[in-house]
């Protein structure tokens, strides 16, 4: 089946806001199996939306649109669906009474606009939405299905979720189930040598790679008569690239980051953590304190860009600065040292290198990275070279750590996830 | 005259990618002052693009197709173009020497495939590529002109900037000229009220308001005969403007950021800054860090996330915990206040809050925050109730932080940038 996607708003229109709905709805329709060949985003025009809608109704089975649902006059997307497939808007007595009770819940005085957005058109499947004022809906007729969903993403992702993948797999012609195998911590090229003969093997279940900063996604797509199936065509698959680069899958869970899963390691063993970072200045801290419940886990942090600070704060020695220069092997491993660190963590992690886009040198170029890794006193030290702007080059050092500092506490207490040894 | 833009890639209709470059070309052409009713995201696929081609030439002047211009075989946008306009595609001498001195400076051998990035549609405009193998190019007919860029943003920013801009500047009917005044350290709802009567007052130039996290960018659209006209229209209005707001304004320059506006600051100022963060665990410090030369002016920051390393790294009281707990103006206050901040620098900001999503009382809610600003002992705290998820508020908080230390920053030496006393 063919499902299409149209993100209604000005705002996109103008590039005020970047349509991130776009790529998620994009990257769920693929992992539902359905196909999509066109994206469009058009402005509060009536004009134009009726031209998409057209357009869209011919050549897609589902079109899902999201945005202009608010409740001022130029949300016009209901409206403008209802005028084109000549069904009338009617109220909606829960998505009503929702809304009411949303405005009393914060203490606001509902305004008679407002209720423009518990109305649906007739007949409709209404989708409630929890977090927001306006409700979403799905509308058939023979020729095709329409999704209308509001365009702010954390009420659009939960009702998709919640709502809209249940009836996507229930209208699909075929059961479709993905399971995402994430992967850190091995280079692209490196990646793909290892697991290319897996790639190539199957074709159902579909194994395909999508490379992230930092990271690679496995997309594992099975397609069969039940979920089960599905399940059962996946199962040995997964086995294998777990077989092939286990120590690098940190989840096979869509919704977990690669902090989410460093932070679940440290929480299940009791660790706590601290990073002394210098290029990184930061990033890794706030990446692991953006996990809920961080607070049991991460203490402390240094940020250490110069060298007095890695000095003074961490204890690394003058004569190893003045010797190996900050970014050096040495000063990384001495960082990750660090004798008097408050609050005494289990786990440091520890970077410095040169993002740029000045200090380069034939022998230290721009990009060089060191990473460092201290596990109850064991120290382990990497070396990488990225490419990319100074944002990229410090993201991608940022992911590099956490990556390493999950398979290096995985390394200490003795096993892996999947039981494989690390190298 | 109307814009339209066809973003063409598989990796973007399968939702692998964010499209950036619709956010990013859409902003420009608003600001040129073109119009621009759709957008568009088509696969590497002949048939899907020719359908969109067609469409996009009978309803734009001007389509700008980004992607599909690399050297495998999936790259099909140029061959796409040359069969839709009938126009053959030939080698660019001077794209291809830049292309074999690329491959050569890289100490890479150059493949057979690689030279079809040096092709063009015969005739047309060659908009050659300082950052990556593929050439770009304007080809024009009777009925339409068409705007072939690189996918890779790295790529396509530089070469919309030199060399599109220049062009849609000269085919324009008349010419426009933006200035963007960004706001910061305002709520939205107060700017507004500041400024109604500015942004209601003119037609030409057209001022808007476009909403940013944490920021407000008001573009002032002047049209005119020529640009020496413009600057003239937009001088009052941004007089007015700086008169009105002028202590939230933190640059009239598109190109920077508020870090970089404060980083400026500092240097201009000799003085250096530190960070004593709590819930915002870090995201001062990398913001600040990712200015070019930042070693200038931050040494070190400090991410104290739990009450101990509150008391330990920064020497906040325990009894000022135990009374006030860690999110309180006390804290905040004695974050700021820390005396032992290694490397003595001459601005701290400090931050705690409540990030949630668990936590939150009726007195003190998820989204409360608190942020001090030292000034050489000269010490603000600021209460701030923000909505959102854990990653939006505290993005939202280090936003405010950094306008807060820089409006701090310019009291302290007497003066704000635009003469106004802040109050």
């Amino acid at each position: 089946m063919i499902v299409e996607h149209i993100a209604v708003g000005d705002e996109i229109l103008l590039g005020n806001i970047v349509n991130t709905n776009g790529s998620y709805l994009a990257e769920q329709f693929a992992k539902l199996g359905f196909e999509s060949f066109f994206q469009s985003v058009v402005g509060d025009n009536e004009e134009n939306i009726d031209f998409l809608l057209d357009f869209a109704s011919k050549r897609s089975d589902i079109v899902v649109i999201t945005g202009g649902m608010g409740p001022t006059k130029d949300d016009i997307t209901k409206e403008c669906l209802s005028r084109y497939l000549n069904i009338p808007l009617v109220e909606d007595e829960i998505a009503k009474n929702k809304l009411v009770s949303l405005f009393k819940a914060r203490g606001k005085e509902i305004t008679e606009n407002s209720f423009k957005q518990a109305k649906v058109l007739k007949g409709s499947k209404v989708l409630y939405n929890d977090f927001g004022h306006s409700c979403g809906e799905i509308a058939e007729t023979d020729e095709c299905k329409y999704i209308l969903l509001p365009g702010q993403p954390n009420e659009l992702k939960p009702m998709f979720r919640e709502c809209v993948v249940p009836y996507l797999k229930a209208v699909s012609d075929s059961t479709i189930v993905t399971k995402t195998v994430k992967i850190s911590g091995i280079t692209e090229a490196e990646l793909e040598d290892k697991v290319k003969d897996i790639v190539n093997k199957y074709s159902n279940p579909k194994v395909t790679m999508h490379a992230k900063v930092g990271e690679v996604h496995i997309h594992v797509v099975a397609k069969s008569s039940d979920e089960k199936e599905c399940e059962k065509l996946i199962k040995p698959v997964v086995k294998e690239l777990k077989t092939a680069v286990g120590e690098y899958i940190f989840t096979t869970n869509d919704d977990v980051t690669l902090e989410e899963s460093l932070a679940q390691i440290l929480l299940a063993n009791k660790l706590t953590i601290t990073t002394a970072e210098s290029c990184t200045g930061g990033i890794i801290a706030s990446r692991l304190i953006n996990v809920p419940g961080a607070s049991e886990l991460i203490k402390a942090s240094y940020v250490t860009y110069s060298d007095k600070a890695k000095h003074k704060l961490l204890g690394v020695k003058n004569s190893t600065l003045q010797k190996y220069t900050a970014v050096s092997e040495e000063v990384c491993r001495e960082m990750a040292q660090a004798e008097d660190m408050v609050m005494k963590a289990d786990v440091v992690i520890s970077v410095t290198g040169l993002a740029g886009p000045d200090g380069g040198t034939e022998e230290k170029p721009v990009g060089l990275v060191y990473i460092g890794i201290n596990v109850k006193g064991n120290v382990s030290v990497y070396e990488y070279r990225f490419k990319g702007d100074r944002q990229k080059i410090r993201d991608c050092a940022a992911t590099a750590a956490l990556s390493l500092a999950r398979i290096n506490i995985l390394k200490f207490i003795g096993k892996t996830e999947f039981g494989i040894k690390p190298v």
